[in-house]
Parts: structure tokens; C-alpha cells; sequence
């Protein structure tokens, strides 16, 4: 089951060329640590175990919101049932530790896979409690903007901030280029989030391969909706509130981009994704990065600010 | 949630005098450091970390197995739903880490955090591998005596060996102790299951506080029915297989128990149990462990072999 998530193999068994994600953790990962001048063999298992505690963090997530499709196939849960999909994402976030703990070579730089481990774990907290808000913001009625950049900062940035912590911990970095590494990954991972929440209602289907307005379809409430939500006029404010809280029929996507138009929320996203970026490239400016690391840790930046899917 | 699992309040969130669980890991953890002459206050972060892992496998459990109660009261899932049961157990994985990792104290020391995580997280690699036989021996057919073992020793045995070489560890024991420790802490925890299912099926309803033959009634097949299963004569073999397979009546305990004596099935389970105390006991002889250590885990081998409820 570990082996199909990762896309590795089929259900049956036999060998699989599926979509197996990105890999954008464990690449930014060791981007960092070699932009700061360390050894990318002993950061190489902690890059791994990031990418397992990633899909750990899938699975359970596709058994929680029911989802049963996933990079163009059925789901662990889908395919082996909720009991043993539970399970095999335990196995993956003891497989992920166990990867990070063999990082770092013996001896002393075991020193190093203690400290990893702690960043990976602390990371996964985080992860776990932005979770838990994501879940009771469903059946809440109140969700506001400062809850919401709350809620993803942990969910979404969190392991973002890890992958860049951890390429510090393999470079022997101080305590104070560590907290710079995860200001950057915590702010580029909110601005990732925001850019996903704009992708959502405003994407291009024929880029994103989604269809117009998907997340408006799902009555998903990302950070644009609930900017309107909270700010809007009195009747586009009513009217928001019951497309989004009734469950009789599905918002209707064009009056709902009018309405985010009319209360600013996708000058207000946008806004906020420059500021968040601008945050991460302030913290880039104090990291001790050569020159090759600098260029392509600004160039990741913008890339996650403007893709457009 | 965490709090609510292990006791500590109410579902409201007020303080509880719940049931907390009898902490057997911890305790025994502790009492194997004590008797290799370690220090308690090293090793005490990782026993609470011990117990925060078996709380994360009971609430991932319950979901697993739909049970809505545990320690008399609602579980975690119950409660609070499934999608925030699963993640508050990935919570407590991640606080069991946590603790784990802050053991042992600092400096070089912290090399000892690095190995009991190794440890702990080793043993939980076990547990999922277990609980995935478990999941998967409910839909099968032909389990057998040896599959059942093997599947115990995982889910059941690798909590206790995790236990008493977590001691071993902070007592700063080499490899060879560590590795008898485990395989002490292995053979007691596969006593523990056997005698679990022998109370489950002859136990006095008087001590265990549960009905005749209660596991009968639930169609466990524990080892004594699936040794029935495989040794029992044509026509008893027959009715077993129908009564634990058939989903239109439940098996009826005189019947069974009958089966059971007609098979030889309790002589069976009594001889397995005295092999692996002798093989725990052996395991201890090779401790070197003080007079006071080995006088109580003699007594624990003997009170886990025996013990009515």
C-alpha cells in the first residue's frame, strides 16, 4: 500500500509508472542544503523521509474528506478500505522517521539525524493541528481571515518550512540561519496556498486541467470567499452566505466571482500574496547563501507567487 | 482529544478522574532501567513517550474497529468523528516522537534521545505491520496457529520488547542487553496475548468483569480457535468453521468450549504459554540485572503467565 502511494506500483502488485507527485519537498530540500554549501548525501534520507511524511499525511487525508481519486488513481482507502489505508499511513510516518534518523552518516553527525528528526516531528505537529482547524472550520459558521492564514500556515507551510530547515541542519547551520530557512518555507508556503485558493475560482481550465470555478463547485472556503464573506455588502454578503452554507443547490460560479469582485477579495488575495512573498524573499536576503543558491531560491519564489497551475 | 485519551478530562474539556489506563509500558520500562542500575530521570520523557504511542494505536484502533468504547467511556471517534479520531491519534504519534527525542538529556547524551527514538519508532514499524495482519486474518480464511503467532508478536509483543529495551538503552547497555531485553519483552508480550485469549474464552466473569465467553460471542478467533480449527476432528472441525464463519447466529459458548477440550485446544494454548515464560525467563538469565530487578521481573513473568484478569 506504501509502494502504490508512492506510485511505485500497481494495486496488484506489479510495477507502475504512475504520476508520483512532484517530489517538491525533498527538491527543495536539498536545493537549500546546497545553496548553503552541504553535503547532499547526508541530507538525502531526510529528503526521502519528508516526501514519506507528505504521503502519510495523503493518505489520511483522503480516508478523512472520503476522496476517492488521487494523481488519476483510486485512493489507498478506496482501493484496500478505510481500516487498512489508516494503517498504512501509520506505516508511512514511521517509515518517514525512520528515514530521517538514518540521515546525517554515525559518530557524531548522528547528532545531526536527532535534530532532524525533531524538525521533521515539530513540522508534522504543526501539520496535525492545522488539520484539526481544518476540519471544524467546516461545520463553523464564524471562519475569518486571520483563522484561515492560521489554519494554512500550519497545514500547508508548515512542511514547506521543514524541507528548508532541514537542508540547514545538514549544512551545519547556526540556530538563527535554521529560523531564517523556516520564515522563508512558512512564508512561501502560505503565499503556494493563497496562489492555489486564486487558481481554484479564477484558473484557466485549459491550464490547470480543472474546470471553471472548481473550487466554487465544492463550496470549498478558501481565503477569497471567506474575505467576502467578511466583508461584503449587506444582500452579496447574504447572498454568499447561503450559496456557500445551504445544501440544497451548488453556488453558481459567475455570481460568485462578481460578488468577490464587487468586495475587492481578489485584489485582497493578490495583495496578500506579494506581501507574504515579500516576507520570504526578506528572509532569503539574511540566509548565507552562495551565489547559484540565491538565484534559485528567488526564482522558486516567483514561481510560486505567479504559477498558474 | 490527546487529554481526553489519556484520561485527563472530559470531553468538554473540564479536569476528569477517568480510567487513564495502567501505564503497564512506562512502568516497566522504568522498572528495567532501574534494574540495570540506570537513571530513572533520563529515561523518563521516553516511558511518558511510550505510553503516548500506545494511546495513539488505541485511538487509531477504535476507528479501525468501530468500537465506541473504551475505558467505560465514549471513544475519541465517538465523540468527535472519525476524520478528527484519525488525526488526533497522528498527534499523539507525533507527541510520542517528541518526548522520545527530549529524553536522555543534553550534549552527548542526546545520542541516547537518537537511539530510543530508533527504538520506539523501530517497534511501531511492527505494531502497523501487526494490526495490517490483523485487519486482513478478518477476511480470511485459512489462518493458521504459525500466522497468528507471527501476527501477535508484532502487534501485541513489540510495545512490551520497545519497553524494556527503551531501559536498556538509558541504562547505556550494549547491544547484546538491548537485544535480550527485546527478546524478554517479546516472549512476555506473546504470553500476555495467549493468557488474553484464554480469559477471553475461561475466564472467571467474576474477576474479568466481561461475559462468559465473551470473545466467543464477538467471533474472535484467537489462537485457541484457530488451533481448533486446524486440529479438531471432521464433524466438530465442521460446526467451528460454521459458527465463526457463518454471520446468522452466533457460536454458543458450551459448544465451542467443548470443541475446544475435544481438541485439545486449552491444553494447547497452556503448553505455548509456558514455553515463551520459559524462553522471557531465559532471556532474563542472560540480564545483568541486580538482585532487586531480577526478584521484580521474575515476579512480572510470573503475575503476565498467570493472572486472572
Amino acid at each position: 500500500m506504501a509502494r502504490y502511494q508512492l506510485g511505485q506500483v500497481n494495486a496488484d502488485g506489479s510495477p507502475a509508472t504512475a504520476d508520483r507527485g512532484k517530489a517538491v519537498r525533498p527538491t527543495l530540500c536539498l536545493l537549500m542544503c546546497e545553496a548553503l554549501g552541504g553535503d547532499l548525501a547526508a541530507a538525502l534520507p531526510a529528503a526521502a523521509g519528508l516526501e514519506l511524511l507528505h504521503n502519510f499525511t495523503l493518505v489520511h487525508d483522503d480516508v478523512m474528506d472520503d476522496d476517492e481519486t488521487r494523481r488519476h488513481r483510486p485512493t489507498v482507502w478506496a482501493v484496500w478500505g478505510r481500516a487498512q489505508a489508516i494503517d498504512a499511513g501509520d506505516l508511512l510516518h514511521v517509515l518517514a522517521t525512520l528515514s530521517v534518523l538514518r540521515s546525517g552518516g554515525g559518530g557524531d553527525s548522528a547528532l545531526l539525524a536527532r535534530d532532524a528528526v525533531e524538525v521533521l516531528t515539530d513540522g508534522c505537529r504543526l501539520v496535525t493541528e492545522g488539520q484539526h482547524l481544518d476540519i471544524a472550520f467546516e461545520t463553523s459558521a464564524n471562519v475569518g481571515v486571520a483563522d484561515y492564514l492560521d489554519m494554512i500556515a500550519r497545514k500547508s507551510a508548515a512542511l514547506l518550512a521543514v524541507a528548508f530547515e532541514l537542508g540547514a541542519v545538514f549544512a551545519g547551520n547556526d540556530a538563527a540561519t535554521r529560523a531564517a530557512c523556516r520564515a522563508y518555507g512558512r512564508e512561501l508556503g502560505i503565499v503556494f496556498q493563497i496562489r492555489d485558493d486564486v487558481l481554484g475560482i479564477w484558473g484557466d481550465p485549459a491550464v490547470t486541467g480543472k474546470p471553471v470555478g472548481a473550487d466554487i463547485q465544492k463550496r470549498k472556503k478558501t481565503l477569497p470567499i471567506i474575505h467576502a464573506l467578511e466583508t461584503a455588502d449587506g444582500p452579496d454578503r447574504a447572498r454568499l452566505r447561503s450559496m456557500f452554507g445551504d445544501e440544497r443547490a451548488p453556488p453558481d460560479a459567475e455570481t460568485t466571482t462578481a460578488i468577490l469582485e464587487r468586495a475587492g477579495s481578489r485584489s485582497f488575495v493578490d495583495t496578500r500574496i506579494r506581501r507574504h512573498a515579500r516576507r520570504a524573499r526578506e528572509a532569503l536576503e539574511h540566509l548565507p547563501v552562495n551565489d547559484w543558491g540565491r538565484r534559485n531560491l528567488e526564482a522558486v519564489a516567483t514561481y510560486i507567487a505567479r504559477r498558474d497551475r
